[in-house]
């Protein structure tokens, strides 16, 4: 068989059986060998931003890679973005780019270029397969790579040659990685720093935000008093009534400097030591108080679960009882449409076992308030702070999870980087719905350029930062890309749209026009 | 003033009064310059590819860069596609990227990333600003690599506080970069090979397809026999009634082997020696018969019309009068829509001085010969084959020369890469009248997917070419970015909405629903 067909082979019997798609000439024979290899699900997409953030969605809510399929150069260059956003959050990525032919590859044609790269940035591994019969065990190490722990981008560069050369043979898949043993002394010594009590912090990032990892450190809050806060964008938390809550550190450095204040320990916990978004004149990077002391519990190829519930019984805790997040939703709004009421609106109206990806920006600050009660459900954040993330990671959650409602809370700035995405939600039929927050602006941003300084801005500034002129018509985007939509004018029709949207199958997008934050 | 005032006034006293813009957090301080410094118009984008394709569009017909204005590594990123283009099609830009603070680098915040890396694909000078008092000169020196000959993407790297600090001063403009001398050794002995006559090409590209090129290759043909030829995609090819005409070399290898048959010898006019685009299985990459030499005549930092003209002189060919195309312009279509009716009647219509971005794909191959007695026109090819380049082209043509119409003929497909570009022509009321061909797949590929010897495709590989579940509706899609559209339903519909659009001042989008051509 051919190169193209092993490698599809290759990758749906190691488990990676959903390939994000937008190919061109050079993969040609990677789309003939669909045919042959049904387990393999192709989900097209019309730009490789919707292509590599899909993927990243997969990740999270699967727990394992897709593959994505890129043309060239610059089909990587358009999913650079989320790939480092897949990269920052630990998701792992196979990430198939074909190239030219490597005899064409020395001839300049228009689209050479030179493919790794552009794909470090972004890739805990890269490789160039050289041959067909070589390609299988290839394509076995970028599913390793990417599978981790802990998840990265494997960028495998396919040449077209490559691909259509007879020869191959598929390859089994690796044996999964074991995470690494618990290491009981770094536990015993950081059992010892809890006695700091609520001058101790625990910082939970990544792997610890899912169930485990929260209940295990609200024992340890509730037993030991110790203070606990998660990272600020997670990849993926698991929230709602009868989980532990946690607050996640906040954006502005103002904000998680407080949160931080008084703590003489912290304990990172899969998590970074915290720092600033972005750098302020006169303003420090890293948050957490000076003095503080800032210790690595976990992370990397451990077991970041275990490893937490080994300080747990190091801290003898086991038998303290977590305290857990009561139902409670909030009133269903009504009045005048505002941030603050589509909030409530999807607290309120938020189905059991619902996927929240949050890309709302400035009009979701009031979310985690008014989903801290809902039913159960996990919230995908904006891991490295690259927009144009939140409606390709809904896609990729919907394929991940078709029984799971996937509610993707959108900026109207953060929603026009990766609109194309709202096609491939209408082809794949998936069940997603889009709440577009259309404040006509990069509020984030007019609230910034106070914050950096930069004095008081006239009026060319200010039209940098205006999304008016023309204002953009979602509801007409969205038609436009096969989703139906609508414009609610009121608390009211919002909810009554919201509830439609959620009960039918399918996409829906609501645009909610409403008045900025900032 | 601080780094970014200076910059900003460095910058347009340098020629440099346009920037194409989609800035965020770290870029704050050059966005509040931009009321210091009025001459500079900033050009808001909603997507950085839309700002890299409107920098190359302008820099091909203003014939000087202009800037852009990206955010960070993820910014360039979805640059970065465009930026290829620009390169491959020798536009000069000056590509500004805002960074972290030099400070805040170290501690790997959501958005850190290594940006001249992955600048380096696509720019022939790379740059991190490192001092505010030194960033003016950076400035003066970037503006002179992008300016050329030949033009190229100069990427200056601007940490955000070499920005906002202050004790900068702006510095003054470099000396025009004078153009290398003619060579009258090559053109002497390139003199002696135009005895072949017809067994003689000229292949034509980049600067020589203006109008002093084009005649002084047309005398050559009408004294010497010889052969002329256009590259396959022009950056800018002048054309029209009054003009040499010159055949383009044709995409597919097959066609453009057949132009080629023949010859001796292939003098290259700033031009490369010809390649397939692709490579084909079985097929050889370089176009030119076997045994056929090749010679360079000119390019570079040359000054390629007076080499050319050097060349004529040297030949004696000086007093040989041109072959000139006579106006003449296709009848106005009728009956059904068709991409050959669409093609027709843009040559029908084609207004004076007419810039046309061709990404026309498959449903262009008539508009060669529909336009080619046509009042005189500007061509504005896709140079680097990263399809999603012709929309951006068509704003940063529109604002280069505000004075002529600007046509984007765009095939469905490669409009939705970068299709934001609409919202920024509707801001800017910019002149442009697109015409899409909506033939609702990636034609070109199931074309491509018989000549690379993928076998007869099954169902799953035609569905990765199709677009037409769900169709996508462009009068909605150019409505909600604040365009008006129209959708013809036959050719008389068409051209009396293309007279319409052609004749109302603004942007306008016409969509033809047609058959694919392959």
């Amino acid at each position: 068989m051919n190169g193209a067909q092993a490698l599809l082979r290759t990758l749906a019997e190691a488990g990676v059986q959903v390939c994000f798609t937008n190919p061109g000439t050079s993969e040609m024979h990677f789309v003939a060998a669909l045919d042959e290899v049904p387990r393999m699900r192709a989900v097209l997409t019309l730009f490789e931003g919707v292509a590599t953030g899909a993927a990243d969605g997969y990740a999270r809510m699967a727990g394992h890679p897709a593959a994505t399929l890129l043309h060239l150069g610059p089909g990587l260059g358009n999913g650079l973005a989320n790939l480092h956003n897949a990269a920052k959050g630990g998701s792992g990525v196979v990430n198939i780019v074909g190239d030219h032919a490597t005899y064409h590859a020395g001839y300049d044609a228009p689209l050479q270029s030179d493919i790794a790269t552009a794909a470090r940035n972004v890739s805990g591994w890269v490789r160039t397969s050289r041959t067909t019969a070589g390609l299988p065990a290839d394509a076995v190490e970028a599913v390793a790579v990417a599978s981790g722990p802990p998840g990265q981008v494997a960028t495998l560069i396919l040449p077209a040659d490559v691909s259509w050369d007879d020869g191959a043979q598929p390859a089994p898949p690796a044996e999964p990685a074991k995470p690494a043993q618990v290491d009981q002394a770094v536990v015993r010594r950081l059992a010892a720093v809890l006695d700091g009590g609520e001058r101790t912090g625990l910082l939970l990032g990544g792997r610890a935000l899912r169930e485990r990892g929260l209940v295990a450190a609200a024992r340890l809050a509730a037993a030991r008093g110790v203070r606990v806060l998660a990272e600020t964008f997670p990849a993926r938390l698991e929230r709602g009534a009868g989980l532990p809550g946690v607050d996640r550190l906040a954006y502005l450095a103002e904000f998680a400097t407080a949160q931080l204040a008084g703590l003489d320990d912290l304990i990172l916990v899969d998590a970074k030591d915290p720092v600033s978004f972005f750098a302020y004149p006169g303003k420090p990077s890293r948050l957490a108080p000076d003095g503080c002391r800032v210790h690595r519990l976990t992370g990397g190829p451990d077991d970041v679960p275990a490893t937490l519930e080994a300080l747990v019984e190091a801290a003898g805790a086991t038998g303290a009882a977590p305290q857990l997040r009561q139902p409670a939703t909030p009133e269903l709004p009504s009045g005048p449409l505002s941030a603050r009421a589509v909030c409530q609106a999807v607290g309120a109206l938020l189905p059991p076992g619902a996927i929240i990806s949050d890309e709302a920006q400035t009009s979701g600050i009031f979310l985690a308030e008014a989903t801290a009660g809902a039913p159960r459900h996990d919230v995908l954040c904006l891991t490295g702070g690259s927009i144009g993330q939140g409606l390709p990671v809904a896609v990729g959650a919907a394929v991940a999870c078709p029984d799971r409602p996937v509610i993707a809370l959108e900026a109207d700035g953060s929603a026009l980087y990766t609109f194309q995405a709202l096609w491939t939600m209408a082809r794949e039929n998936l069940n997603v719905t889009v709440v577009l927050f259309n404040n006509r602006s990069y509020a984030v941003l007019n609230m910034e350029l106070d914050r950096v300084g930069a004095g008081s801005p006239g009026p060319r500034a200010r039209a940098q930062l205006d999304l008016s002129e023309p204002p953009v018509d979602f509801v007409a985007l969205a038609s436009g890309l096969g989703v139906p939509a609508s414009r609610p004018e009121t608390a009211e029709e919002l909810v009554a749209d919201l509830r439609r949207a959620l009960a039918e199958p399918g996409p829906h997008l609501i645009e909610a026009v409403v008045e900025p934050i900032f």
